[in-house]
Parts: structure tokens; C-alpha cells; sequence
């Protein structure tokens, strides 16, 4: 008996009257048996987003024959589409500094199974997470920074990240800024944590902004990093209450868990495609 | 130029090849201008459930046409589909005992134009609530209960709702246990607000429960009523962290808000049509 | 027999050794019946915040000579301290603009008697919420604001407030902008809810801003205000989980029960005497 | 120049006025420097519940003198008192069975020194957790459990308790059942996690539970063991928004992070003396 493959096609274009109608017409003649829909059509951009997991049991075709058929539906409607293997995982590399909380959180799901994706490598300015990463048998690679030396680690990431075949860039509590060009080339396929509830406390030390700041509420924020320092478009945040008692240091300690929390939820989000780009902000397709 | 109009439609069934394909095909060849569209294909019961909505500006047939078009497509895929107005608000009574947080906050929301509901009338088995009702300029039946006239009073109670035509009826703190025929007869068109976390501390002074059991959570959830207490469908669940330092009086107090938030937004999942009955429990079509 | 009166003290001072040890020891020999204490030394501001409640039923002495008797004690401890009568409601003035939410959720807690203040007037540059407090048997005052006014309304509210005695100014959405003169005379003494979660979104539109960042998270922020917009002690914040599908409208709808709730609780905070300043921030002694 | 130690000083007694005065008198007599103090006097069981921090600085007489100038205190009032350095953290063993992700939670923290226990070891009937343990030099012991074998495992578990000197055990998702001569003899020093919300959901499975009933909100307890299972005292509960969409595995995996973050909160709270035992239930002293 042929095992089942399944599939998630996910697609985005002008909202125009027949889209999902065309589409769902193609998936249902070309046998493809549907498990997951979910539509939004945004009101300000006018961009429909479609995410449609399905799988071959009954498909008449071959899955190439069926991307074709998808791609000429595409062409007139001016329909950008991603057509993938449910379980090709994606290729991620996770960039650490020297804290390990997000990137034990990580490692955690994916080695208990249930966070769809491949660790490629860990890479780091720090020692500090090397045993832990050569424990569960992953690549790490110690890229140090100078301030001399931070253009040439950055084109090192950048080799890296290539030669892994990298399809998605965690960037786990790195703290390094990374240039625009890297950003930019990186757009919608680097994913970083931030340690605030964002638009709030942008930049360096978040929790000491917090505290002096005198907040009731903490958060962390889980974006697809862009040029602009903490601006890129949001994927998941996670709050916590807290109270005045708690010092600096307790804040920084009680965030970890909302860190990796939210992280681990953005990059099962990506993994599982169901993040779309919106201009500056994402759509969230369950 | 001719005003355009919204509609909803919402269909369940058995979840077979080709269902969205259909209905989206029909929708798209009557001309049907598609603004939201949600789906959920039960992978346990095998049902496959929609909601769209969609307004009539370029549609090319009357919606009566339409209706027949739908009901003709419905039949061989053995669907149940409800289509009406958006703007058709349903018509709602609402029952009450004597707090009135929660009624107070539906009615505000209404008086404010964000909660797409008519309320037809306000019953109560006690008259604290009468001025408020009166204020809103709503009807206000005072159907008081003794043991010996429980029946009769839920008789009256009966007539009332088929009077007023009630799509919806809202137990908005009633307290009043009513008979299996009722919740039977109401089953899917009767919205409780109990105050917990169901299941916990189902029946009476759940509050008084949570603070002998001592838990760090209260809670609050609208379901809709069934013949077995406390045990309908959950619709919505609001929660609120506390400490060991509330009284049961504290408590009480302090589950207010979540009481009335969480009723107010089953009732307006519900008023929006995005909740189905899924065998005991809901999907919520967002 | 004699009824009980219950009291609450609360006092700030330089945290030095002793000082609870001299305030409990001063309560035990006078008779005092603590009920109710909680402490907290900011290791920052090395100041010491305390709140004690206590009655009356075994106190050797009349209130006025504990007083006396307190009030000796705190002058060498540089102790600032308050003593009234927990029954002893303060005097509210809210203030309001057109929308009514804030307003109601607070007269409905007073009404029900679940909210220890006495709400002493509403005033408003709007007529819209009259109907509503009059039917509350509250003075409404309406006091109208035009861009050659402005000055002039101030100078009227200032005296309405004094008039009225008024502990706190509730700012229930007025939507004004006081000037810093005002803010200054009622620093400590007026709360403002703001509907993001400061500080992202401050001044003006803070939905449409949130809405254009892409937050997953919407919050609303009750604080004292000062003259510095937006930028006052944080009381308390409410936040409320979003997803990409809401419009600006239903923004703004979904933060009205998060707004009602934050305020309503940091008017409780403040009338039960539980909320200290802390250079720029606060201490909720609970 | 000396060190400065640390101390917690954590009482409990019938309340009876002139406990705080004394204790706090005593403490400033002493020399002790208060940092935390924190109270909480509860009207059913009329229990008086302190916790106080303080260092030596300025202490005049020696730990031990100053331990028994407080049990001549605590004599007459019927106190209970706990006097401990804080740096002094309690030797904990963990208990797990197949599952990681409370055990990597509390490792994680503990190696990171921002959870104030010494992990003494880890036990566990199955040995999936091994290699982690062994990373990270803990010492690791299999007591594997087979239906004739329970009796003789518990008293493997026990003596090896006694042998760590254990102050805790934590049972993190242990998912065995323990005699109730056990749970009574480490009544208040062992904690376990529930992955419901309790009351709701005792016993097996209960995220199959959880499905079946259509919850909108999921949750982990953080309680004591008592010998009734799951009904031990309550000391923190984490929750999590869900909807329908969730299949049974996901609301598995979903929960792992409350879990470990609500277990890793309440060892913590233990750690730092801040739960105290009140009927059945916990007081947590922050």
C-alpha cells in the first residue's frame, strides 16, 4: 500500500472575486484530499492569504503535474503560491549569545518531536551553549566578534547560513545587530526574540526600561527581523503580570520563560506555515 | 445607487472531496463578493464546518435565487446551511435574577452599537434589575417563582420567547434551574453564563467552592444550556489570577468582569453566527 | 455593645532599622486589632511603604490620641503616614467624555456596593452620558470645551473639584488634555486610563497605532496622570491576546472591557488605600 | 571586612494581637536588618502567617543565640518557626518518567543559578532521561516499576530520599501514584504537577479529558501530594487560551510550557520559603 504524503500549499494575492473558488476547483479535479483551510482577506491591503494542508491519498496526478497546474492558475491571478511536503522540514539554523534559555526550549521540542523542524547548526559569538548543542549531536560553530572583526563574522553567518541551506534563521537571544543588507537579504526567513512587549522598550536592556519605567505587565516579542532595529513584523508576544516588588534581575529571570515560550511558538508558526507577510505585519493562518 | 447588503452563510457537513469546492464555485458563478470566509474539517467527528460572509454588490441573481441555489447544492451533500442578513440581527430576551453586572454590560455594548444583537425583552424572577431595563426603554417581565408555581412560571417563560419571536435566549446570572424539555427545546439557541471554570465547580456558589478548594485561577464560561447542568457546550472561558487574600465576598467581586466579558463575547460569537454545535462541543469560526 | 470602626494607616519613610518594630509595637500597646498588613522596602529608593488595617473593638485610646500618638512617633522617622476610617469613603469626580463604558462599569460596582468610593459628581465636555448619571441621581455637570475655552473650562473643573472636596479625579476616557498646573495640584490624586499598554501607543489614537504596528497583544493602562502626557505611575495594566483578523473598529471595541476593568481596579487600589508613590512608579500594597 | 549572611525568618501562629509587635521587636533588639517582610492574617482559620528576610549586618548576637532568643518567643503564641540562610538551598530530588520537559526546565534554571536549589538527583523508572541527567552531573537513578515491584520501588525511592537528606521532592510528571503512608510523610515537601487546571480533570489523561469536554482554556497545577491524588494544596496554576482546533497531541505538546513553567514557579516560591500551609490550602508570602 503507497504511504500517504502530505502537503501544505499556501498562497497570497490581489483579492479578487473566484480566487478561493478556482483554487479549491483545482485542488477537488486534480483529487487532492483537503484536512486543513484557512482563508483572511485583509480589508486595508486588499491581499487574500490561503493556507490549505491536503494530503495525495486520492490524487490523480502527480504532485509536479499538480504545482504546474497550480502555477498556471497562478499566473492571471497574479498569485505568489509555496507548495511543500508537510514533513520536508525546514533547514533552521539558531544563532545564541550566551544565554540558553530559548535555545534549550528548542532543542527540547525538536529532539520530544513536536516542533516540525531541522536543526542545521547552532551558531555563536559565545562558548557558553557549545556542550550543550555538541550534546544533542548539532553542528555549533563559535563565530567571536570584535569590534574590528564584525563585518567578517557577519559574512561568515552569511556562508554558513548558505551552506546549510538554510530556510529559516532563529536568532535565539544573539544580541548582535546585524547589518541592513543582511536583514533585508534575510527578509521573512530570520526570526528574532525580543525581551519586551514591542513597540515598548526597543533596543538594549528592555528589563532595565521596564523596571525604571515602573510597568505591571512584562512581555516578549517574537518578529522577523528587517532593518529597522525591532520594528520588523510581529509573529507572537507573550505578557506576563508582575509587581513592583520584583528587582531588575528577577525581571530578566522571569521573562526567560515568556522568551522562549513565544519564540518556540513563532518558529512552529513559520515551520508550519502558516505566517504570512502583510505589509509590516503578518497574518496568522490557523 | 442600490445600498449593498451582507450576508452569512454557515454550513456543516459530512466532510467529503470537493465541499468547499462547490460552494465556493456556486458562489463565485452567482457573483457573490466574498469578505471573510473561515473553515474547520473536525479530524474526530469528520464534519466539515464554514462561515462566509459576503455582500450582494455584484451579485447576479436575487438572494432568493441565491437560497434555492445553495439548497440545491446542500441536498446531495446531506449539508444544513443557515444564510441571512448580516444586519438581520437576531432577536434576543434576556433573562436575569438580581446582579446585574452582566446585564448591564450587554446592554451598554448594544446602547453603543457593537454588540449586533436586538434585545426583544428582559425577564427576571425578581424586579432589582426593572429600573435599569426601563431606563434602556426595553420591555421588562417580572416572572417571580415560588416552588409550587416553578412550572408555570417556566410556561410563561416559554411563551414569552416564542412571543417575542427569540432567536437567542441569554441567561445572564437567571440562577434558575430549568426543566430538561426546555434546554431541550432551546438546545443551541440558550447562552448561560456560569460563574467558574467549567468543569470545575459546576452547581451552586461556585465561588464558594474555588476558595474552599483554594485555587490560584477563577474563572468564568458561557455555554449553551443542555439538560444536563452545567455540562452544554462551552462557548467561551474567561480566567482571572488571584491570590490566598480574597474573601469569598473578593471573589464573588472580582468575577464580575470576567463574567460579563466572557458572556458578552459568546453572545457575540453567537449574534455573528460563528459558533457550531460540534456533538457536545463548539468550533468557533473566526 | 459598642460598633466596631475600622481603620486604615499607611506611611512611607527612609527605611531604617525599627521602624516596623516601633509602628507595630505603638499599635499592640494602644489596642489596635490588626486586620490587615503588608509591607514592601524598595532596595532602589531604600524607602519603606507599609499598610496596616485595623479596628477599634480593644483600643485603649481615641482615635484622635492614636493619632497623636502615631503622628510623634513618625516625626523623627522623617515617616509621612495617613490614618482614616475605611468606611469613611473618598470623594470621587469622574470625568468623561462621549463614551460611556468606563463610566458605567464603575457606577455599576458603586451601585452594587462592591467599589468603596462616593461618587460625588460626573462632569463631561459632551452631553451624551447626562441620561445615565442622572438616572444614577448623580450631579452631572456639563462643561464644554472650544479651542478659546480650553483655559477658562479648566479653571471651572478646578472648581468643581474643590467644591465638591474631591479626593480622587477618575478620568473615565475624558479625552482632554489638562495643563501641567492642574496635573501638578492633583499629582497622586487623579487617575487617567489610557487604552494601550504604556509605554507603546502614547497620546492620541492608540488603537490605530497598534493596529498599524501589528501587535498580537492590546492592553490598556490606568495611571496617575502628570504633566508629562502619558508618562505618570503605573497602576495598573490589562492586556487582552489579539490576532491579525480585527479591524480598527473592533480594536477599539475589544479594549473597552480591558479599559473598564484596569480602571475600575485601580480605583479600588487607590480607594482601599493600597497604591503608594514611588518616584515615578507605584507600590500596590495588597 | 565580615561577610553579611543572609537569613528567612517564616512563622506561623493563632492570631492574637501583639504577634508582629513582638517578633519585630525581637528582630530589631537583635540587630537583624530587615530586606523583606511580608504578612498575611486569614479570617476563617484566624492563622497569622509571616515571612521575613534579614541579614546579619548588623546583628548583635550570634544566629544561634538570636534562633533561640525566637523560640522563647514563639513558646507562649504557639508559633511555628522556621529559621534558615537563605544561600543554604534545599536539596531537592526530582522524579520523572519518560518525558523531559519539566526536568530540562528546572535543570536549565538551576544551571543558569536563578532557581535557589541544589538538584541532589534524579529518579526515574524509565531511563529516557538518563543521558540528560548525566550531562549535566547530576547522579541519575533507574528504579524501574513493574505491578509486583511497586511496594519494593517505593521503599528504593524512599531510602533514597532519606540518603540525599532530601528537603523536596518534585515530581516532575513522575506519573506514578505513591502509597499514602508516602504522600503523608512528605506532606508539604513534595511537589507534583498536574497538567489540568484542577479540580478539573483529576486523575489519567487529562488533556483527553480536556478534549472530550471542549475547554477553551487549558491548564497545569502546581500542588503538595496528599493521599487523595490530585487534591493536595494548590500553589500555582498557569493557563492557556486553546480553541477547537487543537487535536489531542497538540493540546499535549501545547501544554508542555505551562507545565514546566508552573512547576519551576511553585519549587521556586518553596525554595524561597514562601509557601506556607493553611488548611488544605497555601498562603504564598511574596
Amino acid at each position: 500500500m503507497k504511504p500517504i504524503n502530505h502537503y501544505i500549499l499556501t498562497w497570497q494575492c490581489p483579492d479578487t472575486s473566484g480566487v478561493l473558488a478556482k483554487v479549491s476547483q483545482s485542488l477537488y479535479q486534480h483529487g487532492a484530499f483537503i484536512t486543513e483551510t484557512s482563508q483572511y482577506s485583509d480589508p486595508y491591503t486588499s491581499i487574500f492569504f490561503s493556507r490549505i494542508a491536503f494530503d495525495d491519498r486520492n490524487l490523480t496526478v502527480s504532485i509536479a503535474q499538480f504545482r504546474q497546474a497550480i502555477a498556471e492558475l497562478a499566473q492571471p491571478l497574479a498569485m505568489n503560491f509555496q507548495l511543500r511536503e508537510r514533513d520536508d522540514f525546514p533547514n533552521v539554523v539558531i544563532a545564541v549569545s550566551k544565554d540558553d534559555h530559548c535555545l534549550v526550549s528548542l532543542l527540547t521540542k525538536v529532539k520530544a518531536g513536536v516542533l516540525p523542524i531541522n536543526v542545521a547548526a547552532v551558531v555563536s559569538n559565545h562558548q557558553d551553549c557549545q556542550a550543550l548543542v555538541d550534546w544533542h549531536k548539532i553542528p555549533f560553530h563559535h563565530l567571536p566578534i570584535s569590534s574590528s572583526t564584525k563585518e567578517q563574522q557577519e559574512s561568515e553567518l552569511q556562508a554558513l547560513l548558505i551552506n546549510y541551506k538554510t530556510d529559516l534563521l532563529v536568532l535565539a537571544r544573539y544580541m548582535q545587530i546585524l547589518s541592513d543588507d543582511f536583514c533585508q537579504q534575510w527578509q521573512g526567513q530570520a526570526i528574532n526574540i525580543h525581551h519586551s512587549f514591542l513597540p515598548s522598550f526597543k533596543g538594549a536592556k528592555p528589563y532595565h526600561q521596564a523596571h525604571q519605567r515602573g510597568v505591571k505587565v512584562i512581555g516578549a516579542t517574537a518578529h522577523y527581523i528587517t532593518s529597522d532595529l525591532d520594528e520588523g513584523p510581529i509573529i507572537v508576544q507573550e505578557v506576563k503580570a508582575i509587581n513592583h516588588s520584583l528587582t531588575i534581575e528577577q525581571m530578566v529571570h522571569s521573562g526567560h520563560d515568556i522568551e522562549a515560550t513565544a519564540l518556540s511558538h513563532a518558529v512552529r508558526m513559520h515551520a508550519e506555515q502558516r505566517v504570512c507577510l502583510n505589509q509590516g505585519k503578518t497574518v496568522i493562518l490557523l
